[in-house]
């Protein structure tokens, strides 16, 4: 071992020790005859001193120390005369008494501390210098405390972690596969799993009762900030269960999480929310409940005063923001262009400011006589000070998103969306089915397997569009973090359901068909759901990207620029897989 | 939740509590007016009655019942008459009062039993119903339990478990790579890791100080019985450590693993055998020391007495198999077929059997007197009873391999390798490099990070071949469960190491640039190891193949027949990716 202590535990109590560090040089500091050298590694900063004149040559080296050089240093723990209590070694330093250089660095291309001059780009090339800043450890070390604790809570609960396999078989159906050729069957290929959705129930049907993984997925998905292509999911699946056994166990493991990683403790049942109560009261299906602002629905009040966008709408909601009836003109425009960017696509805003005294002042005042506009104002229970937003649309589904995005955008403008608050909810009865435009069928709005609700199941055939699913999602801060459903384990229910996605029982088979026959020996009731783990990470880390809680993330090319992939292969490897790359020209 | 109880826990204490069960018909059995149903889940197996005197209807249904049907089941909790001391729920049955099928089963296509009647093909195939059968299952949950405890050891020793990328670059050097083609960079390809040797060296330059990971890794190479193109390591990494510091912390976790997992207690130190010393007396760098039968060389005793295969040897060594003296002639031409076998490859076997008086019998008893043969048996410690096996020739490394076949051979014949007895090892100094036939050069033998020995290193340029790297493996029962290094952390060290390895310093920064560059910026000493957790599993669970440990694994072309993968793509996917099959004849 080349140290004795760490760079992170001594104290006080330690002066009069002789010990030995080992770690990197953060700084080098000369002041007068002495030399100070902070050293650094994962468990914080030390910092040394070298003495000129009781021993010149030793703090000749430690003079010539470059930033993170690799040391050793024995010496002996004394009391500092000026205390640092910005860190916990802050009340000691050691008097050095021997130097031992293990590796010298050239310089970095960035500093290695928590506000580094590095900007994105760089600090991915050198992202084995971008983690030795302490900011970016922590976030590992998170990720690791939170996976320890996922799996000791899903063991005592009696959870067998079980490895799936990473090269199944391709499934068109859904996101696209990455795939890998298979040399001893050629022409032939796997696909890397994008969840091991069909496997875990396999397992049910295995008899394995409940089953947990922590398990890499893939999707070769065009990439944004919160998706990358590799992920990791938390994946759980129990058998002999009804939807309110695992919506309470996992509320359950979701609790422990955040009193084990934020010291937060959650007393409360989590509010269960229908799909279509959260789209009415927030137009999401993942609601951020850190803050009101419900949607108010204004067609009876609003309607049959000659204002045409009004009349002609499908819907007319509004959000009341509090005490913001200050905001100036400007702001209000800047909003109006907000609602109007192509990501959202709304028409315009109407605003009303409730005045001191009592007074609506709105942007549509021609048509509306102060007694429609304070009845409005009434049914927001507005005040003196608040100002109403208001959109409209001819649907109303898409109204009620671009009023989501409205919303979401004033609570960040209000700081409304403390990242150290956490609300936390189910959201449940999911509708079983969307409809695609895109192509002109219904779609598996989870994914085919899931259970429609027993009291739909007559729909499926009469309105099948109207069929609520088993399906829940738990939803924190706006955020998605895990979602899953009861499974349908009969597999006269499971041929119903390929049929209305518009599957000819032969693609069923071809696609599916391991599943539909392994139901035929006897398949369990059974129901999970799956966690984005590093969407939850992210989430427990304060963390606006999905990327600072992955070791070595891709880029938005999913390229990884530190180790350079991916990248071209030999011409032998390509022969050995009967494989040719086609050049675009040739297509 | 379908039940109160599993069906494993119910015991006599329970008696005349009403209770719930849930799980699988193992068997209906009619015995006069009543009728016997063993219920099946993951936990055990519970009897439930149902009587027709006292309800026909329900007793007509439960005669209905077939094997692998999913009933739910409840009744009252009662004591046996006759007692099943065999099963833990043995004491009590359960009285039905409801029977309720939630799902039924065609028949099987094997007997879900631990001895059952189908063969590899059909439970592979089927394999969520060979996963029911008890002997499988318990495979699974050992290693459930297995991983469990390794990261609660690591964790309690500082590590973080770090998740290292699926999708790198591929490094031609070594095994083959499987590849996946990028659609958003056309034309290049990721590699699936053949481990995170690479990724956690940089975790090191990084910081992290001490790492691990459970981690599917993946090679493309012919399979057999103890490999998998997709496997499962145990992968660590740590600084600031030399190797001993390694060895027992390593140490440690195979000896908690002993005890959490087999209740085995073991309290001296693991023997550390040089590798020169383990081919010595074991022809083996894997040496199974479950029993001695260690080699004996004879070169000394049996040289120039006229036997010219002896005399123009350059090894001649042999073993003693304790009171084998009874092997018959037919017996002893068996193992002479067997050393002859293409897969070792030896010319011959002489045999010399000790006789009650002492008198030595042997095959080469023309060639030497008694007196010879005595001194002979005398250096084996041989006594009455015993039978010597002696094998010689010209190239001392591979007839020492040869001698290594026939004492495991021996080992097994004598019922000296007893699966429940455990021999624990690190063979320790491995050589740096070893001489390829093929490349004609030298090759790492570890792998090219791999630190030589301190005072070996001035041979580097002398003798490369002599070089002895910190190298190690721990070996159990003949089997390597694991192995590691010391790492290279000077990238001049680093760079010599290429050049020896013949590589050019192009094709070196082409290979492994990123890594040599890492370690301008202030590596830290350090080293690690990785074990092989299929095959730790299948040791501790007493299997021949690592197979029967994972949940789904491929068979020996690479498919995994269950799931029907590899499958051929559809064009669409293909011309996404801009890649095209080459036919055989084209190539």
């Amino acid at each position: 071992m080349f140290r004795t202590k760490t760079c992170g535990e001594l104290r006080i109590a330690d002066a009069g020790q002789s010990v030995t560090i080992a770690g990197w040089v953060q700084r080098v500091r000369k002041m007068g005859g002495m030399t100070f050298v902070d050293v650094r590694d994962r468990y914080g900063i030390t910092q040394v001193v070298f003495n000129n004149e009781t021993d010149a040559d030793l703090c000749d080296k430690a003079n010539k120390l470059g930033r993170e050089y690799v040391v050793q240093i024995t010496g002996d723990v004394e009391p500092r005369s000026s205390k640092n209590p910005n860190i916990p070694t802050g009340d000691i330093e050691i008097v050095a008494r021997k130097l031992n250089v293990l590796n010298s660095s050239v310089t970095p291309p960035f500093t290695i501390e928590d506000d580094t001059d590095g900007g994105d780009d760089i600090r991915m090339k050198f992202r084995y210098l971008d983690l030795r800043r302490p900011a970016v450890r922590r976030n590992l070390e998170l990720r690791h405390k939170m996976t320890m604790e996922v799996r000791r809570y899903l063991d005592s609960k009696g959870f067998l972690e079980i490895e799936t396999p990473m090269l199944v078989g391709s499934t068109p159906e859904g996101a696209r596969d990455f795939v890998v050729p298979s040399r001893m069957n050629q022409g032939q290929f796997y696909a890397l799993p994008q969840s091991p959705q069909t496997l875990k129930q396999l397992l049910m049907v295995a008899g394995m009762d409940r089953y947990f993984q922590i398990v890499k997925c893939f999707r070769d998905e065009d990439l944004r900030a919160d998706r990358q292509p590799e992920f990791t999911q938390i994946d759980c699946e129990m058998s002999f269960i009804e939807q309110n056994d695992i919506l309470e166990l996992f509320e359950g493991m979701a609790k422990h999480l955040f009193k084990e990683l934020r010291g937060v403790e959650i007393k409360e049942p989590f509010l269960r929310l229908p799909w279509s109560e959260a789209m009415k009261r927030f137009g999401s299906d993942k609601p951020d409940m850190r803050f009101g602002m419900e949607f108010v629905e204004l067609d009876d009040i609003m309607k049959g005063h000659g204002f045409g966008v009004f009349d002609n709408a499908a819907y007319i909601g509004g959000i009341c923001a509090k005490g913001a009836a200050s905001y100036t003109r400007k702001q209000l425009d800047q909003l109006t262009d907000f609602v109007k960017r192509p990501q959202i696509g709304a028409k315009g805003l109407v605003y009303a400011r409730v005045e001191e005294d009592g007074n609506v002042k709105s942007s549509v005042d021609k048509f509306y006589s102060q007694d429609v506009l304070r009845q409005m104002a009434a049914k927001f229970n507005a005040e003196p000070g608040d100002l109403i937003l208001i959109m409209s649309g001819d649907d109303a589904m898409k109204t009620r998103k671009q009023l989501c995005e409205l919303r979401l955008e004033m609570g960040n403008q209000l700081g409304l969306r403390d990242k150290n608050k956490f609300a936390c909810l189910w959201v449940v009865d999911f509708p079983m089915f969307e409809w695609s435009d895109e192509e002109q069928r219904l779609m598996a709005m989870h994914h085919p397997f899931t259970h429609p609700k027993d009291e739909d199941i007559p729909m499926l055939d009469t309105d099948p569009a109207a069929v609520r699913a088993d399906a829940y999602d738990m939803v924190v801060n706006g955020v998605e973090v895990g979602g899953g459903s009861i499974r349908i384990h009969d597999s006269e229910l499971q041929a119903k359901m390929f049929e209305i996605l518009g599957f000819t029982p032969e693609k069923a088979a071809e696609q599916f068909g391991f599943l539909m026959n392994a139901f035929k020996y006897g398949a369990p009731p059974h129901g999970g759901l799956a966690y984005g783990l590093d969407r939850w990470v992210s989430l427990f880390a304060g963390l606006d990207s999905i990327r600072d809680c992955i070791a070595f993330p891709k880029n938005n090319s999913g390229r990884d620029v530190m180790l350079d992939a991916p990248a071209a292969l030999d011409q032998k490897q390509l022969d050995e897989l009967s494989i040719a790359i086609v050049e675009p020209e040739k297509k």
